[in-house]
């Protein structure tokens, strides 16, 4: 059998650790360079492949693809582009066929969150229906850690490191201000819709009375009464509260506490951010306390330089089994951790039938929520602690870290431009 | 001449390293012991010692004395309470001086920005007034790296070193998302009046094009139509276009953009925090953009994770300096960083006498500014790169940062209660 290219795309929010995974699969399928041809890598994601945008991995040095391993962020650029259901634009698959066939490729490789492995689902499937000899391995990458069928997600570890360090930072700082200064300090996290980012705050408090002192999730509707009266009591407690709050803390009726109301993004999600002045806000009008609150944002998502080791680690795992399960003859699959145990921890990589985990999304189950809703549980902390553990630090030049540079060629087209989107 | 105590006080807003100062400070005195006995640090600040709340440091293990070395916030508790004039209100500082005899203290170290260092210059003036023998030290420290007649200020350099990474870390992931998700990205930065801290972000930007692509500094006032056009032209040549604004950026009025309204600090400062929202919002009314912003707030003074190992060392060594040159008899001096060279950089503990820092801002000065007043010059790199060199990572356990936790004995107290605030 003739050698064929791979099609590597990253797809949605990027992490601290996609281009680990990027790395994990370049270096392996240079490693296996007798059985699989160069990997084009989509520019901008999945476009890449529309638009016949292909990025010629081979041309970059091995030393910048080593430096993959420790750059955040999407190098080949990702998009929120979520193919249309087969029947509403079967256009846009065939073209992705098309292109496929002009660049003999058949390997497709997606890294990305629950649209993305019902996208590669789909491409499985027409890949059958039209008799097109295709692999196709979904990459699991989101910092929600809202993927079914997988014990994390390569993404989710560094930002949960970032979220646990930066509350116990913070939470010092306040508890040595309080005294005469803020009373009430609360920090934004990401999740939408899953609680997991915000619940990995609570890895700060080592010992009771430690910030932070309430966590606020999507799963549990907002209850101000008894938010109030809790951060009341803290205060007089301790003398401060740390709040980690979920951007995508709602009320009862389901309505987030921030929605902007700014419209919805590609994949129909509302846009958030903002949780945390509404927040400060009523803990100000009904309180009188004295706040300041954090919006980590894109901070949280790109800070590969407290990136989480086992997260690295996991991220370069699932690139490299990516080429390797492909070559194995594996298909219609997405990579997963498994884990072994809690402690020590142990994990492989592992696999789950695209069918099966597509469209599905995972929220913070209730065994890991503490009973007044406000904090987690000793489960949670069990689960959560092996996911940020050891340190990955990037290298440094001049005080900042250094990160690749790549050059980005793009293979010559063969096909007229794609009129679609 | 007998042995006689030493007060420590940490003031005002806190650092990733200000408890690298006490921690060369206490070890210092404690290789110093023949000549000088304990150190009492105050409770709270200088609240500790107009309330006779001290904490015995002698109480605190070697070990624990040094892990305040990479401990980020204020151990001993900070405060922001700035006495009154000497003609307002003596009976603070006769106060001060009953602890300081009933606790036999001949040192006064106080630890803070330009108020702290007016305080130490009235403690200095009162006791020649009133014949009390005491050596006043003022030891520098502050984020917003506003104190004249020192290079640069301890506290500065880690909090310049996580914006600068944080900078370049989250211009990555907007970079790699532009195509189909946000165009604007806004960084808030600390910098109430002085700019020091937004400029640092412009260290992120090694190659032309690279972010932060627009600067926002309290001292140039905001120019809204030449602000928006240069983020319309960004965005159009780039894709994207990364603004690091100051809290303190101000319209030609001399209005903060971001003015709450929402009262005043104890030190008459108002309280500032959500700058980025403004302009996202002026962005997106008249470009269309869709934006993200994140508002670092305490997490950028409180990150030791990511501090600048030049920034650790120069706050270690003006705790240390503040013992040696109390004890070689100096008096009424601030302790200051003298830059000797810029590459190598060099650099000693100097001094300047307090009279001639109390109460002045330094500002970043017009050289250091690009002509069209959105981003930094040569000059200011040159500047600013040293101080962020180098790392000084903390130790971790468990995956996050392992700081000091003191037992905080307090010393009995042997004066009636302090009847003031």
């Amino acid at each position: 059998m003739t050698k064929r290219n791979a099609f590597y795309a990253q797809s949605g929010g990027v992490t601290a650790v996609i281009n680990a995974t990027a790395c994990g699969l370049i270096e392996t399928a240079r490693h296996r360079a007798g059985q699989i041809d160069t990997v084009f890598a989509g520019h901008n994601g999945i476009l890449g492949a529309l638009h016949e945008e292909l990025i010629d991995t081979s041309q970059e040095s091995a030393r910048t693809i080593a430096a993959l391993r420790h750059t955040p962020a999407g190098a080949f650029g990702s998009a929120r582009y979520k193919l249309k259901g087969l029947q509403e634009n079967r256009a846009e698959y065939e073209r992705l066929f098309k292109v496929f066939d002009a660049h003999n490729i058949g390997y497709f490789f997606y890294n990305g969150g629950g649209d993305s492995q019902d996208t590669t689902h789909k491409v499985a499937q027409l890949g059958e229906q039209l008799g097109y000899p295709i692999t196709c391995i979904g990459i699991p990458k989101t910092v929600d850690n809202d993927l079914p069928g997988t014990d994390s997600c390569p993404g989710f570890g560094s930002v949960a490191k970032y979220i646990a360090v930066s509350t116990r930072e913070a939470g010092l700082d306040v508890a040595s201000m309080a005294k005469t200064s803020t009373k009430v300090f609360i920090l934004e996290t990401m999740g939408r819709h899953a609680g997991w980012i915000a619940a990995a705050a609570g890895l700060a408090q080592e010992l009771p009375g430690e910030p932070p002192h309430l966590i606020l999730l999507p799963e549990i509707p907002f209850d101000r009464e008894r938010f109030l009266s809790r951060v009341e009591q803290t205060v007089q407690e301790l003398g401060y509260c740390v709040v980690v709050a979920s951007e995508g803390t709602r009320n009862a009726d389901g309505a987030f506490l921030a929605d902007q109301g700014s419209g919805k993004d590609a994949f129909g999600h509302t846009q958030l951010g903002g949780v945390a002045p509404v927040i400060a806000r009523l803990i100000n009008d009904t309180l009188g306390y004295k706040y300041h609150y954090a919006i980590a944002d894109y901070l949280q998502r790109a800070a590969r330089h407290i990136a989480s080791r086992t997260d690295v680690e996991q991220a370069y795992a699932v690139g490299q089994a990516a080429v390797e399960f492909a070559l194995a003859g594996k298909n219609a699959i997405m990579l997963t951790i498994t884990r072994l145990s809690d402690d020590p921890y142990r994990w492989q990589v592992g696999e789950a039938r695209l069918a099966e985990v597509a469209n599905v999304e995972r929220k913070l189950p209730a065994e890991y929520i503490s009973e007044d809703g406000l904090h987690i549980t000793a489960q949670c902390r069990r689960y959560l602690s092996p996911l940020i553990a050891g340190e990955d630090y990037p290298p440094y030049e001049n005080g900042l870290p250094s990160y690749a540079r790549l050059r980005r060629c793009m293979v010559d087209k063969k096909l007229p431009r794609f009129e679609g989107n």
